[in-house]
């Protein structure tokens, strides 16, 4: 049998080695234009091997990822906090969402953009956001049963992760849209898919 | 000065070619396996050389994007032939993307998922589906110009991406789930975007 602290000590080591790698490679981006950031870099300033970084990261634009986990997590202590019903607590998601990416350095959306535009990147939110994905489900099916919320024949994974597409929609388009304003068109985007399309 | 004709001509080709190759893809998917027909099987069929598959399609998995431009003329039609409010037009686009890929033959949701799940497919509906976009983009414009539908503030081209990219999810879901029915879960799709995920 397996000594119980271990597996939880190596996940531990295994999170902060993931950080570390996140913010030397944020540090790095601050310095310099994304573009001129190598892998290499990126290992250098975190005293890593490049095979420790394609462990945890596969590419250098899939860090990215690391801020879509701590962006979740940011989601999970708020949407808590805030309690309130199923539609009040998507807005928060929302808002959390629109924060977080206004908030964000310039190096972080160049990555993202960078990200976004690469025929590399995988499609769908299941593969960016799977976190938030979870997140968004539980409080839909939460809303569902306690009659908040409709679309029971869809279910509430396939409802999420049309909700967490939408949302990333709306940051994709800002990164094309400088000039736009996130947190007031996020308002717009949660509130559309709260009351719908139509005009009552 | 070019001749008038000149260009047109030109394109009448390029459509013809481009037909002919998708034909001749579909014939052959039809036949064995899409794992099993190559780029070189299909330019026999066609009658055609490597570079000129390559400059139609890019690769293989590219046919979706025919499939996807032959979708939207056939949704044009449809809702040319409709009428009715932009709620209703938009319940018309939903119903004909689903009965389109409820009628596709099995290879074509074989290429389609095999594309949807390869790395280097491009991210986002604006690649994926320009033309549909375009044209729910213009029953968005009409709809908030006429007063049937809201989102004033977010702009016809961004709803119309987050429609199809909703209406495209729904589709990659069912290829996930064969056992979902498409058509009815379309119908609550658009629904649910129309009328909105909050209980009133």
């Amino acid at each position: 049998m397996e000594d119980a602290a271990g597996p939880s000590l190596r996940e531990r080591k295994r999170k902060r080695t993931r950080a570390v790698i996140y913010e030397a490679a944020m540090e790095l981006f601050e310095e310099r234009a994304y573009a001129e950031v190598t892998v290499e870099d990126i290992c250098e300033r975190a005293e890593i091997g490049r095979a420790t970084f394609f462990r945890f990261y596969g590419a250098k634009g899939a860090l990215l990822l690391e801020f879509n986990r701590r962006l979740a997590d940011r989601v999970r202590t708020e949407v808590d906090a805030g309690a309130g019903s199923a539609p009040q607590r998507l807005r928060t998601v929302g808002a959390v969402v629109a924060d977080a990416w206004a908030d964000s350095s310039a190096a972080m959306r160049a990555m993202a953009f960078d990200m976004l535009n690469r025929p590399e990147t995988p499609v769908g939110g299941e593969t960016l956001h799977p976190e938030l994905i979870a997140l968004v489900a539980e409080i839909v099916a939460e809303g569902q049963r306690n009659g908040q919320l409709r679309g029971q024949q869809l279910g509430a994974q396939f409802i999420a992760t049309m909700v967490v597409t939408v949302l990333a929609g709306c940051v994709a388009n800002w990164f094309d849209t400088p000039d736009m304003e996130l947190r007031a068109a996020m308002v717009h985007t949660v509130d559309l898919m709260l009351t719908g399309l139509q005009q009552s």
